[in-house]
């Protein structure tokens, strides 16, 4: 199919990531990128491959994942305007936990993964001694006081370009272990503890081994300097454990100016 | 059971109402009350009541549920600290979507429901196109921008004492359909609308009503000034249709100063 024939549209995805086995197809679950392919085929009549922003592993939820995919010109869904591709999408992902929010044009230079300026992911902890129903998949439920005021100073060690060896999953296929952290920041919500981490990129698990050693430090186990401790040893056992995928959203996706900047405004 | 032999304690209640019948107990499922109560006796080994403040509908949830109860003396978890109790209680409560987020005692004085100084609702509507998913039953779903400013201008006429006849359940068995509307606030936050709505009591329905009511002003159905006219009215029929159980929530009650100071704080 040449470029002709074809156009590329930028999709924004919510998910709850529950029963899912992650963003990437795989064999032995449904997957979001394999439902939306599906449904892509039945709408479509032929295979388009979708390309995410983060690769979320299974459990893992998103607000505002972003994908883009090449859709045929001569259909009569990529004729109408894009509100009615978004119901025709959620018609066809009813049953499942995924949910297209809307969809844009853009030209062929985006790419959903390439073009990324910064990623924006959400931790979310619950602290207290019952455990979460309302919240049931959606937390990580620490049954411990947290204080967050040691976890700002613990998480500014973190922030900058550094070798984050300590922090990534020891099967991390990333050529280099380098990444520069924008932002960390905390947040109380009744009792609930947002923490929302800002990067360019992410190495596998990055985030979720942030938030299983920033959490030791907010729980009074470890001090916030043995975070610059375990930064610099270069040692992913010195790090605290891989806090669980369900606690974890991809909340946002930026692009450089102009590229995406209607996605978020275009919700009928 | 003479008083001498027992303590009043106040329970913080959160659970998700989907598959609750509602606060009371009734033949045909599971309520918040039937299975406190059921919990209760198990672990006090005979029959001990609970009082709600709000006796919320099925499918309604609760952040912020306050009940109390009367508990015998000589039992080893009364003796013990509350956190005890409200472990014991959650435990028993595991397969439920009920939880218990802690426990006060009070004086014999205290009661739930007629020491309650005001109650705090939240209903919550989705404006999207795509149906919820992170928040499957937790928000009613409008398929249509919603404009806050002209709902803020509608509830203005609802605020104070009124008679709200038009607002209330046709088999509400309140004798008196005056009440008093303390503060009705809207927030947006990403696509959801939250409606916050605070009074000493409400009627049957009323802030289902009320919602599903002010809403046709949010979607330019109808026009702010006519929600003057559907109060004055005094008539049922003439309000919006009842908003869904699921969008809305008991997020917290208030009672007089030094009753239960310490609840919110007390969760582990």
């Amino acid at each position: 199919m040449n470029k002709e024939e074809k156009k590329r549209i930028a999709l924004l995805i919510e998910y709850d990531g529950t029963n899912l086995v992650g963003w990437q197809k795989q064999n032995n679950g449904n997957s979001v990128q394999g439902e939306i392919e599906k449904a892509a085929k039945i709408l479509f009549k032929m295979d388009c491959v979708i390309q995410g922003a983060g690769r979320t592993d299974a459990g893992v939820h998103a607000f505002g994942q972003v994908g883009h995919m090449d859709i045929p010109l001569d259909n009569k869904l990529s004729k109408k305007n894009n509100f009615y591709l978004v119901s025709a999408f959620n018609a066809l992902l009813k049953k499942t936990t995924i949910k297209i929010r809307s969809i844009q044009n853009t030209s062929f230079e985006f790419n959903a993964r390439f073009s990324a300026s910064k990623r924006f992911y959400l931790y979310r902890f619950l602290s207290r001694s019952a455990p979460p129903t309302l919240l049931e998949n959606k937390v990580w439920h620490i049954r411990r006081k947290i204080d967050i005021k040691s976890m700002e100073k613990a998480s500014n060690f973190l922030i900058g370009y550094h070798d984050f060896t300590s922090f990534r999953s020891i099967s991390c296929q990333a050529s280099s272990p380098l990444r520069t952290i924008d932002k960390i920041t905390f947040k109380i919500v009744d009792d609930i503890i947002e923490m929302r981490i800002e990067a360019k990129s992410f190495l596998q698990n990055q985030v979720r081994i942030m938030a299983g050693t920033l959490i030791k430090v907010g729980t009074k186990i470890w001090t916030p300097k043995m975070i610059r401790n375990i930064l610099d040893s270069k040692c992913r056992n010195l790090a605290g454990e891989t806090a669980p995928a369900y606690g974890l959203y991809l909340e946002k996706v930026d692009y450089p100016e102009g590229m995406l900047k209607k996605i978020w405004d275009s919700h009928f």
